[in-house]
Order: C-alpha cells, then sequence, then structure tokens
C-alpha cells in the first residue's frame, strides 16, 4: 500500500474560440479579483471545480453556460493537465482559497475547447465581464492558463484539418472568402498562399455563394457565401475509402 | 462557498494495442486478484492510481514500464473518464480497498493510447500475465474499461486518419502490402475495397519495397515493404498548404 497516491480537486478550464470583425483570432477571458479590498483584477480562463456529482463533460458545460447563457455550445474535451505545481503559486492559492476553500494543495484540471461565433450574443450569468481578447494579446494568467492556450492552438488546428467544417461555427452565416482566408490564415501556423487557397476553396461544392453582395465597404464589395453542411457531410473524403 | 467539490483519486489506464500474426487486432489486458483466498481472475486495462509528485503522463509512462519492460512507447493521452458511478460496482471498491486503500469513494481515471510491435520482447516487472487479447473477443471488465477500450477505437481510428504512420509503429520493420490492407481493414470501421486499397498504397512513395519476398508460406510469396519516415514526413500532404 503506498500512502502517496494523490487525493486532488479536479476542475475544468474552457478555451473559447471567436473570430471578430477585424479578422483576428480571439480567446473569451474572464477577470478574478485578487482581494476583496482592492479592485485590482487578473484575468483568467473560465472554469470551475467540478461538483461531486458531475461528469466533467457536465462540469465544462455549466461553465460554457454560466459563461455565456448559450445552452448547447460546441465543446471538445482536449487534455488533462496536472503538474503538481500547476497551483502553487501564492496568489492562486489566495484565490482558490477565498473563491472555494482552503488548504486546496493540487488541482488537476480538464482543458476544453470551445467555438463560439463572435456576433453570438453573451449574457453571462456568473461573470461581470467576459472579455473576448486576441490570442497575440493575451497577458500573463494563473495558474498554467497561458500554456493551455499555447495547447489549445494546436489542438484546434489539428481539429480543423481533420473536419475543415469547424471553421465556419466560427464564420457568421453569411461570409465572404477574404473572411475564410483570414480565419484559416490565423488558425494556420504558416502563409497560406491566397490563390492557392481560392482555388482550393472554389472546388470545395458545399462553399455555396448567395445572391448578395457585402455593403458599406470600403474595397470592392465582395461576394457572400454560405456553408452547407449536408453537402459537406457527404462530399468530406477520408484517406482511403 | 460549496462543499460538494469532489475530493478525488486519480488514476491513469492504458490501452495498448497490438496487431498479431493471424493478422488481428488485439489489446494488451493484465489480470487482478478479485480475493486472496481463491485463484479467480479478472482482466482488466493496465493502469494505476497516480502518486503525488506525478503528472498524468508520467504515470502511463509508469504504468507502460511496468507493463513491458519497454521505456519509451508511443503514448497518447486522449479522454478523462469522470462518471461518478465508475467505480462503484462492489467488486471493484473491494478490490480497490486491497490494491490501494479503503474507502475510495470515487476514483477519475486518464485513458491513453499505447502501440506496441507485436512482435517486441515483453518484460512485465509487475505483472504475472499480460495477454494479447483480440479486439472482438475482449471479456466483461470491471470498472468503465470495456467503454475505454471501444472509445479507444473510435480514437485510433481518428488517429490513423490524422497521421497514418501511426499504423506503421504497430507493423513488424517488413512486412507485406496483405498485412497492411489487413490491419488498416481491422482499423476501419468499413470495408476498404482491395483494389482501390492497393492502388492509393503504390502511389506512396514512404512505402518502400524490399528485395525480400516471404518464405514458408502456403499461398504465393508476397514482397516485403518498408516505411521509410523520413520520405513520409516530406510528402505529407495536409487539406491546404
Amino acid at each position: 500500500m503506498n500512502s502517496n497516491f494523490i487525493h486532488t480537486y479536479m476542475s475544468v478550464d474552457c478555451v473559447v474560440f471567436g473570430f471578430d470583425y477585424d479578422n483576428r483570432l480571439n480567446i473569451l477571458l474572464v477577470k478574478r479579483r485578487l482581494n476583496d479590498d482592492s479592485e485590482e483584477k487578473q484575468s483568467k480562463l473560465p472554469g470551475s471545480l467540478i461538483f461531486s456529482n458531475e461528469d466533467v463533460d457536465e462540469s465544462a458545460q455549466r461553465v460554457l453556460f454560466e459563461l455565456t447563457g448559450i445552452k448547447k455550445m460546441v465543446l471538445k474535451q482536449f487534455r488533462c493537465f496536472a503538474d503538481p505545481n500547476r497551483a502553487s503559486n501564492p496568489d492562486d492559492i489566495k484565490w482558490m482559497s477565498k473563491e472555494y476553500k482552503p488548504d486546496i494543495d493540487r488541482i488537476i484540471t480538464v482543458a476544453y475547447l470551445s467555438l463560439c461565433k463572435i456576433d453570438h450574443k453573451i449574457n453571462s450569468l456568473k461573470y461581470v465581464t467576459g472579455d473576448w481578447c486576441p490570442i497575440d494579446k493575451i497577458p500573463a494568467l494563473p495558474f498554467d492558463h497561458n500554456k493551455i492556450i499555447n495547447e489549445s492552438l494546436i489542438e484546434i488546428r489539428k481539429w480543423i484539418e481533420s473536419d475543415f467544417s469547424i471553421v465556419f461555427e466560427l464564420l457568421p452565416k453569411k461570409f465572404t472568402i477574404r473572411q475564410l482566408y483570414q480565419l484559416y490564415s490565423a488558425l494556420s501556423e504558416k502563409r497560406i498562399d491566397k490563390k492557392n487557397f481560392h482555388k482550393k476553396i472554389s472546388s470545395f461544392n458545399y462553399i455555396v455563394p448567395l445572391e448578395e453582395i457585402e455593403s458599406n465597404v470600403a474595397h470592392r464589395a465582395a461576394r457572400y457565401y454560405k456553408f452547407d453542411s449536408k453537402i459537406f457531410k457527404k462530399s468530406n473524403n477520408k484517406l482511403l475509402k
């Protein structure tokens, strides 16, 4: 018998991606207050300890609902973060003691990816402020939240490689090819050749041109497109079939 | 403050895949003994509670090393299983009390995929028996281990769709196209057209024919091939580049 088995608290943390009108990839952050007697706030990923009657997926759904007021959001569990020292910063210990309970020595967290159309109205039940933060402007976050975000970027790229329809969860219902290109570029590690991209995209029959074009734009008005998930499901070709 | 936050034990469980000489997909199972006074044994997935100084990935590496004597095995964390009732079967509670400690009310587990060439010599440090079990002959297992295996099958399929080189982790160093076809068929959800498969495969320059052919076989001796990971890395074409 080994008495060194951990007995631990568990949490979930959610990395919610959104794509904004300036064509940047954003992550939804919330604020935590470090002291009751100070107004100083620090950004963090939305998350929660899990309850004794919850499975982790339920817990993540609850966090997202409390955060956005949206009941069914795309949700993908992507990794368990369990570094023994991930919750050992004195500020984090102090905050956990205030937010949850004293003497929490270790928390293991399960991280989730979620996607939210940025024009979706967010009605948080729990937080005063939920702020979209561009991924190149993420500040220093508590715990290992910066590491979780870095890994979530790798994960969302893999996700899109394996299921291209994911990008349309982030775009408005009608979008221009320029928006699609900019989102795909923001999600990719490398520079995407524009010409090649247009050629590929025009071969995808599930990206359907609409009659409508942009209005009130400085540049040449572009055509709007929509994503047809039914055609996508039929045409989605795997390596070997 | 909510006193219903769980305080839980954490474990890792490993689904180790192997591909046998009868061209079936197998999973490595170990035996647990339910009672000291009985010889009756039950199969289970190899796993362990995690120690207080361990990250989950380290814990999974330890389990695999204790299981196989192999130091660096391919390892992929794939999902956290946290159903509140997953460890509530009386037999499981009894076994945990003997194996670990009494009064364990809940265990959350992080499941891993691993791949092992079936001709790899296995020297277990911990188990008397580690048995390869064909995936269509998996018996009723304790906890939610059957569910973990079912989900691991979905996961390994996705993994191979996103990284075809994974199949070569399961094949011997030199293999026939028939073996590759049978492994790929065993891993796929649907019937693979043989002709189509051969055509595809022959277009992959990272599958390199050798001078050697099979010997001592009843059917027509087939040529051996090897996998060239360097060529694969170069030719690995994603959706858009």
